[in-house]
């Protein structure tokens, strides 16, 4: 029976393959990975450590060893590229399309850069090299590759289909032919499909599709993905600002984009830095944590200070205190649920957003529902468990006016970040989290101090 | 200069086309809205509410108002579809996609439901549909669309071709040709390019990629999106248990999938249920917010009573009581950081795991590096604003602790939902924070009692 599931490695496998490592068996290693996907290779790899993996990377033939080396982890394979000869580099940056090629020479120090590109015969490739290690890799310029298929209006079906055949070799997946006009000006696009349907002898120009969505070389990767999934696209291409036809861009590139930036957002929510993942070492993640405790922590500190301040004026402030969580925790959530609600709605943003007027007046409304509620039962169960009106009251008016506060904060951080071309998802982390928690707490304070006449 | 641009509304546009709707001109309306892509059309039908919705989308040529149907958003469609008549409701159905038209089918009530099917005229259709409603949306099956082209391996290019060509109009994107045997089991594909590439007297059988990679019916739609993430696949074939081709799903129903994943474990980590959007209503919104607003709240009171016990036993509750904060504050983003640690590696699994005892090890010593670190800094600080020895020892030593507690519960919580099939994602939500935080508490108080000698 042919095999044609998904390579999975069993711990006994990995046993066999790591000693017939240490024996330097090539041909079981190559047996081994015989058929086997290179995006599988990479977890091997990753797993046997990188002096090994350069071992079993050699084994391997050009073309797969080529994909192995995209699809590894960003910081694996700059440490893993550190080993490699020059002309090995220009070698596999030479096979590879020119978007990935592009993506390893920006991981490269500049002069092995140099080196590389000065080593690469084809001067195409270098062209278009050249032209795309320019681009940030959040903009379209950097997700984008330079090898497509054009062809001129007045080209058969059959003229199209020899192009094809010339490029196949270097585009990996044809989705469609896109038309230009003589200055390289986009002009529509005809599918793969329909070249396939269509008569040899028809025109380009009768059959291809003029009303294409196309995106600017500048736009941000995230819109970039946005579009071609709102609009369900396979392939989009990309145009400089005289519409001249500079790229495309296909749908596995921005699928990384939307796992990515979701992952962004989920470490930003979580007081995470940088993008650890669990089997990065100790001390790693230990780093990346910390400074967002400590930012958490100070504010700690900062409440101890402002609650001390008022207990020079208040007795009661034993009991007073043991509502400071209370008061804390419901500010902080209500605050982490408005900013969520807001940085989604930023995130897929539609054709009509809301003035920042209307905005506030329904975040305001929303708050004085749940904060009427939220006091109303807090008062309930103050007045049952302690019996004390008027700390009842305190805790009472102080939530409503605290869950108030955090959603018009909650509200308005991210709107400003966002402005600002800050990522959005920052305002739901600890840092906006514990200055949330102080204001809350300070209007805590300054009601008891007017409620007990103070 | 031709239209190659994606659709943006501006106000005037929305006012004035309102005005036509006003006045019903019509004409005006289907010209402003030629060569206006359906996911647009989704948007300005969203704008102006179900009635005047319904009225601008029967102008629409059938294929367009096909196509909106299955953009528009699940809850805007199930009201709109309310309206409808049941040969409206068929006639869509018949013409979109089995994928597609089974989505509909399972938004409708039972009866609904039979009606539509007793009106479709396409036998296979049909059969296509009662197939498909079978299966739950998040697994392969419900993902999945009848449509694809198939062919066998004694075939020549030719017939293949043709093939396609009777197809071309039931499958809207075809990335490859399925072969199979004669009891209609999976055995390879070859891709649209390769048969455009190939002489048309080829056989299948030599042009034919026999190891690719294939989904099982039930997989879940999580792990599909992973495999085609994984491989870069445009598309990917389902098999039934016996191998047998029943289907496939291409990526664009997967980047929803993704999407749609990480929205949910957004909304789960912000505390708030059901999906809900900035633009819905007041109340609504509210109501989502309010039980996690609760749970925390809850928490804050069980702690005020924590404290009150406490209190009895102590008389310096008072200084005690304002790290009370601090303690909770930090346990809760130590907790919070672990599980979204856990959760990632959960979410994006390899195919080496490390044991449950190696994670907790690990863990251990992150937080061993990072509750030393932060308790040095509060005994410091204590210290410094408090000249409070005894105090300083208490809030670090419990710090320590708290946070050694944190991190197991972070990361013990995540493993264990996930061993229960419950998303991971909700160990970050509020319930789960606001359990750890209590424990952070107790253990504070158990710490002060027993250094203080009480």
């Amino acid at each position: 029976m042919e095999k044609i599931m998904e390579f999975e490695f069993s711990k006994e496998f990995l046993e066999r393959f790591k000693l017939a490592l240490t024996d330097r068996d090539d041909v079981y290693i190559q047996e081994s990975l015989g058929g086997v996907r290179s995006a599988d290779i990479c977890e091997i790899l990753t797993e046997i450590g990188i002096e090994e993996a350069k071992y079993v990377f050699d084994i391997l033939s050009s073309d797969i060893a080529a994909d192995v080396l995209v699809e590894l982890e960003e910081d694996f394979r700059v440490e893993f590229m550190e080993d490699f000869a020059i002309n090995e580099l220009s070698h596999f940056i030479e096979i590879l399309d020119s978007d990935d090629g592009a993506d390893l020479l920006n991981e490269l120090s500049p002069r092995r850069r140099e080196e590389i590109l000065e080593e690469i015969k084809n001067e195409e490739k270098v062209g278009h090299l050249l032209d795309l290690i320019r681009y940030d890799e959040d903009v379209a310029g950097g997700l984008m590759a330079k090898e497509l298929v054009k062809a001129r209006e007045n080209w058969t079906v059959k003229r199209c289909i020899e192009e094809i055949k010339i490029q196949a070799e270097n585009v990996e997946k044809i989705y469609s032919v896109y038309v230009v006009d003589q200055q390289d000006r986009l002009k529509g696009r005809v599918s793969l499909k329909r070249i396939l349907l269509s008569n040899e002898d028809k025109k380009v120009a009768e059959i291809f599709e003029e009303n294409i969505i196309s995106v600017g070389i500048f736009l941000a990767a995230q819109e970039v993905a946005n579009i071609m999934q709102k609009y369900d696209l396979d392939a989009v291409p990309v145009v400089n600002v005289r519409r001249k036809l500079v790229g495309r861009i296909t749908i596995d590139d921005v699928v990384d984009v939307i796992t990515e930036s979701a992952e962004e957002e989920r470490q930003l929510m979580s007081g995470v830095t940088s993008d650890i993942e669990e089997d990065d070492g100790v001390w790693v993640i230990s780093k990346a944590r910390l400074p967002w405790l400590v930012i958490g922590m100070t504010g700690g500190l900062i409440a101890a200070q402002i609650a001390d301040y008022y207990s020079g004026a208040l007795n009661v402030i034993a009991r007073l205190s043991l509502f400071i969580p209370l008061i804390m925790a419901t500010g902080g959530n209500v605050g982490i649920q408005s900013s969520a609600i807001v940085i989604q709605s930023l995130a897929g943003k539609n054709g009509f957003n809301d003035t920042l007027g209307n905005r506030l007046l329904k975040m305001f409304y929303v708050a004085m529902v749940n904060g009427s509620i939220l006091s109303l039962i807090v008062f309930g169960a103050i007045m049952l468990l302690f019996k004390d009106q008027l700390l009842a009251l305190t805790a009472s008016i102080a939530l409503l006016n605290v869950v108030l506060l955090a959603s018009f904060m909650g509200t308005i951080t991210p709107l400003l970040l966002n402005r600002f071309g800050i990522n959005p998802a920052i305002a739901s982390g600890p840092f906006i989290t514990t200055a949330n928690d102080l204001l809350g707490l300070t209007v805590y304070f300054s009601i008891a101090v007017f409620l007990y006449n103070l």
